[in-house]
């Protein structure tokens, strides 16, 4: 089949996962897991496989490690993410979108358990700490890599997968908007759409389901926002006192970054996040030229050119200064 | 080859086609038109379309008959849409994306003067104006069936074309999130992809690229967010006075009623415009369930399920008395 040749990945990644379902189907006790603070490519290529898995040998199991976001509690086979006893007896772990065994919380203890892990993922940084390793950096989304997983295991794609393949896809992509969305991306989506999954459904619990609260904070941190370097820079903070006052969560300032660098001047936006009296979390964006890795790699913090990240422990305003004269530095 | 079979149209729509490419080859002097109030795809269709003729044979116009918004300045090719003289000779006039002549404004002259029309479009509203009349309503874009215009015309799709027929499928898929969106939507711009554009450009041209007049507007605009019934309505309004107070124009709203929408107790959300003392420009948004365009129909206006508008000649207070009790009126 055509289409099926051209989204393929190159032969050693196919011949790993060969060797990965073998593993499958000779042990009996598997596990996914989860990240911490898991994302929509996390969930949807996580319950994707499981379901796969279930529809393949039966008996899988998906170790949570965090709170899942309210945005992806709509995913079929989300209750199917649950609490396992790390005494219970684990043959075969599989990691899904995490680049090191830290990020898997507390289900770095059923890695080390485990007789086997399978490690898929599609990050630059994936450190290699599986057994198996499928790692493919040119994938947009690790939910490319379980489609084609999938498809070696021969199972077919119904709608129930392919909605959680179709949420990996489209959150780790934009919406196909970010430069990591390939040709390929977009055939891939086409044969999931050609399943019949409810595009429009979809995409109102994604991109349409704004809580009051998320919405109210938005407006009053919007209307902090200051500028630099004629509109080059923008900053915006949020308060716990604002989190209190909408009854908010901090994970509720989703999408705010992603508005100010949608401003045309901007090419670093800047969220202050305090998260305590002397802690700040800096998220950092960039448009086109600046590296904010760098920025937030000078604080301890990491991330990728134009989404970085790194905690300040140091009141909000002192933060911002500190954050501030770094980020101008870069301008020169 | 098989994707190509896969996207086209039904074969009636490839004879159509057909007979559209001999009028464009008989004839000298041809005109594309663009419409009133354009939008992306609109100008994007408009744009491949003029550019593959140029190639195939050269000597091809576009008609300007609007303002371009500052959006789609950025395209190839944009400065080939300009002012014509009505008074030079017309053999062939072809229209895309404009479902009827008025919409095509001073353009609609052009049309009667022209030996020919050619009409391309896929609202299901088309009243079929054109001598060939090519509409394919289950085509989420006029850009997709500019795309396969422009394979029939056997013209290669160059970078430019592509990020044109991007920019016309993108911008009507709300980047492929709504209802029209479809399997052959994605592989159109898979093949799109595969030409070498610059999705990462293109998108932050189209989407990270809002003014800070339109930006202030938005903000202050939200800040007068009003909800009904249990949150299930939200009202906002621009006044002249705000458009003033941030120097900004009422296109600048764009964006603001996909904002209240997002808001997930929210099935209609409703944007007051206040174009003058006494007349206000009202657009509606639905989520899920309630017909728009029955509400605005009432007051000689329309539209789609989802979206509609329509002008009510009163002071925004009133109307908006008005159109709330319509829309009231329909939750029942
Ligand atoms: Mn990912
Ligand atoms: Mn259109």
């Amino acid at each position: 089949m055509r289409i099926k040749e051209e989204i393929g990945m190159n032969n050693s990644t196919g011949i790993l996962m060969v060797e990965a379902i073998e593993l499958i189907k000779r042990y009996d006790n598997i596990y996914l897991v989860s990240h911490v603070q898991p994302d929509g490519d996390n969930i949807g290529s996580t319950l994707a496989l499981a379901k796969a898995i279930e529809k393949f040998k039966g008996g899988i199991k998906v170790i949570k490690v965090d709170d899942i976001p309210s945005d992806y509690q709509f995913l079929p086979g989300i209750d199917m993410i649950k609490n396992y006893d790390i005494n219970e007896p684990i043959d075969l772990l599989i990691s899904l979108d995490s680049s090191d065994l830290n990020r898997l919380g507390l289900g770095k203890e059923f890695a080390r358990k485990a007789k086997r892990v399978i490690n898929i993922d599609h990050h630059i940084t994936n450190d290699n700490f599986g057994d198996i390793n499928i790692v493919s950096p040119s994938s947009a989304a690790t939910g490319e890599i379980v489609y084609e997983f999938i498809k070696k295991m021969a199972v077919d794609i119904d709608k129930d997968i392919a909605t959680c393949l179709y949420t990996a896809i489209s959150t780790d992509t934009g919406s196909f908007i970010y430069s990591n969305t390939t040709y390929k991306t977009h055939l891939i989506v086409a044969e999931l759409l050609k399943v019949g999954i409810d595009v429009e459904t979809i995409n109102i619990n994604l991109y349409q389901n704004r809580s009051m609260a998320r919405t109210k904070l938005f407006i009053d941190s919007m209307n902090s926002l200051e500028t630099y370097l004629e509109g080059k820079v923008g900053v915006i903070a949020v308060t716990q006192e604002m989190l209190k006052a909408y009854d908010a969560k901090m994970e509720d300032t989703e999408g705010l970054i992603s508005f100010v660098r949608g401003i045309d001047s901007i090419e670093v936006a800047c969220l202050l996040k305090e998260i305590d009296k002397n802690e700040v979390k800096v998220s950092l964006r960039s448009k086109k030229r600046i590296d904010v890795s760098r920025i937030c790699n000078k604080f301890n913090g990491g991330g990728h050119i134009r989404a970085a990240g790194c905690t300040i422990n140091e009141r909000l305003p002192v933060t911002k200064d500190i954050i501030l004269e770094e980020i101008l530095m870069n301008f020169r």
